[in-house]
């Protein structure tokens, strides 16, 4: 993983956008656990509390689910069709970015052109 | 406006993303002026740091300009052709969002669906 420290995206989003698109990518998967709170932090030089946010954050959204003393396991599987509650909770993510993008000028051809690309970049990162 | 205090939804990002939506629908558009935060504070009973929070977001995301003693002024205008600065951002913001939705098992067509919908919910908002 790496972390920029020099990017205006807050440092637990990247994190915790890491480990999402390491899942997308299949390098972590259902009942995966990942490094503690402490190692990682060390690893990527950055402050406990980044990367315990990033993990709260994964756990709120239901990617991973946080035992006390034993870590935090991936509770995902990318290749099982979503549901529709979880459908609906993306939704409400979804809208403030969509919004913002067509406040700007963006229509809907080049949302899903945006769209494209950014999924693109995932899948190759 | 309408915010929802029971929402999952941080009351700013609501009324962040309402003031948006007002420019999408062509409700706000380049060179008006928002109401100050007093006043809006009290129409929608919030507190006024949930107001000036929205409003310095909106801020440096480029949507308004904030004229001590003037007020909060749109400064874009959506039937503009966005700019590639402005692309390039957005596709930032977009990315967590994305691979949120795939890490959840959505796929291409799937997150194409979800696009078009969000859409067709605030152009009917």
């Amino acid at each position: 993983m790496f972390i920029d420290p020099n990017s205006d995206v807050p440092l637990y989003v990247q994190l915790r956008t890491q480990i999402m698109e390491a899942i997308v990518r299949g390098d972590l998967s259902l009942g995966d656990t990942l490094p503690s709170v402490r190692a990682l932090a060390g690893d990527l030089s950055v402050n406990m509390h980044t990367v315990n946010k990033s993990y709260h954050e994964l756990e709120s959204k239901g990617i991973i689910e946080i035992v006390p003393k034993k870590g935090a396991m991936i509770t995902v599987n990318k290749d099982k069709q979503i549901t529709n509650n979880r459908l609906s909770a993306l939704s409400t993510e979804f809208k403030p970015v969509v919004v913002e993008a067509m406040a700007n000028g963006m229509n809907e051809e080049q949302l899903h052109e945006l769209i494209t690309t950014v999924i693109k970049n995932i899948k190759e990162a």
